[in-house]
């Protein structure tokens, strides 16, 4: 009997996760989403009852209050900016932004008298990213380099919970999220972006298509947001406070790779051209998460292959084409 | 022939190195001194033409419309909060004033062309707090475990640098400074606290004195602030851009044996009494540096004995409670 808020609720993950929730019995029974921006929900939740409220997350007062009333079990922090390269293109505020909003929701947990604090729990969601520019996969204690500034905000978000878990008594497990795709991933990343360009050659009933790409040499360690969610729930009940896990396969695939699952997928014709805008400068060639963390503690594993989810995302796309 | 802003220009250490360029023929023919709070220089500049002017670097307009009017070849940022027990008091607060102050420095030396940046050289001091609880002799490959807020807006700041280094080709030296006492610091710091009350039993002609202290045991890593000014300078000159230099003797002290050397100089009997709300919680036991980087640099090696600065720092004591 659980009471849960999710901060973020709106977005690519929030929404996967309120799905999650919906198919599992959780124990839940009242979740808040709360959000900048609004999502009405595409389906009738059967095992909780649900209640959005749009706030912005750096105005510290209409946060607490909002949250003090529903006093949470669990809360979950999806929400900030999550794009590289829109933290590129402001760097200051990324920082600030994603600073501000979690220095909002520690003072909100600080709220209650010491001893109750360990009561809510709060998962924190961080990224790989700050791991930087090294090439083995990484295992939680390898040093970290951000090397850009939304790495720096995550790095931030980190140092400041250890803080809290240490000095502050607050319950709080983290995670370092590789990437991850899956149906309703917005197209500025990547491979929903493929998807959403083959797709629609293939409404168009082209037999070939050229693919604007950025660098498709990259090795990357995707996961299935479905079976992200599904990690984020375990680290809920079973994460150990203070400790930060990562959340990825533990296996890299090239873009390249990626491209020829989805020609395969779609039998399409697709030559690659490479668009000088999309190479980012200083992304690393490599990056590949170490799972042996999570597992030992929640016995996570990813269930999803590559090829469904893809073939899921195809399929979405297709759909809300022939929908047009 | 060079220009030269200094930001903190009114603190311990800005004072210090500001005596430390006049003393020196460093080819400065002009300082211009910032700081939050004035502080007129008990010297007239022999080297150099010195003007200061008071103004908060948390405010982006005022201080670039001085810097860039002024447009420095060396810029030395010595500002901020510097006070780990302060930075308990008001996390945020520490966090948000220096991260502020560091990008609005950033902000600065991006105004001019990418071509003509490597032009101003920016010294930005660090802190060793930045290591956290670790035991042995750091060098500066060592990972880093930010402990308090204080810890975390260092980090912060080296890591925005980095970036603006690596991306904006800005150029900047970094510190880690370990402690560094010396005449003229403020005794909120341990050893002038010592120093100010033991003068202070012998100016009342007592024989014995009991001391109030935090934990005596903890050992540090103790240098000269004259010693530090000019390992900034070297730094200046011949620092690699973008490297982060511990500055530091290599050496551990206890407070005890401190307590044990003042005793000898001003020939009182000392007894310490600990006091609990000196104690601050999470300082680690022994924090000692490796200067190994800085002396293949630059060849700086402190010279001043630990001796000899606690003499200095009596004799200043003593003639200032005479002059009362």
């Amino acid at each position: 009997m659980k009471k849960c808020l999710i901060t973020g609720a709106s977005g690519f993950v929030g929404r996967h996760l309120l799905q999650y929730f919906d198919r599992v019995a959780a124990g839940i029974t009242e979740v808040l989403g709360v959000d900048l921006y609004p999502a009405p929900l595409t389906f009738v939740p059967q095992q909780f009852s649900y209640r959005f409220e749009q706030i912005d997350l750096t105005q510290l007062e209409s946060f607490t209050e909002l949250a003090k009333e529903f006093d949470p079990d669990w809360l979950i922090h999806l929400a900030g900016e999550s794009s590289v390269a829109a933290s590129w293109r402001d760097p200051d505020r990324c920082i600030m932004n994603n600073g501000n909003i979690i220095s909002n929701m520690l003072r909100f947990l600080k709220l209650r008298p010491m001893k109750h604090r360990l009561k809510c729990r709060m998962l924190a969601v961080g990224s790989s990213e700050v791991y930087g520019e090294y090439l083995e996969p990484f295992e939680e204690s390898h040093p970290r380099q951000p090397y850009n500034p939304y790495a720096i905000s995550r790095l931030y978000q980190e140092d400041r919970i250890q803080l809290d878990v240490k000095w502050q008594s607050l319950n709080i497990v983290s995670t370092r999220s590789f990437n991850h795709t899956g149906p309703g991933q917005n197209d500025r990343f990547v491979i929903a972006s493929f998807v959403r360009q083959l797709c629609s050659a293939k409404k168009n009933g082209q037999k070939s298509v050229c693919l604007k790409t950025g660098n498709v040499q990259l090795i990357r360690d995707f996961s299935d947001v479905r079976d992200v969610v599904r990690a984020y729930h375990l680290l809920l009940e079973h994460g150990r406070n203070g400790e930060i896990y990562n959340v990825c396969c533990g296996a890299g695939v090239s873009l390249f790779k990626i491209i020829e699952m989805l020609q395969e997928i779609l039998n399409l014709e697709v030559t690659v051209e490479p668009d000088q805008v999309l190479v980012r400068s200083g992304e690393p060639p490599i990056v590949i998460g170490n799972t042996e963390k999570i597992f030992r503690a929640t016995g996570w594993k990813p269930q999803i292959p590559l090829e469904q989810t893809l073939r899921d995302m195809v399929q979405e796309q297709m759909e809300q084409n022939l929908k047009k």
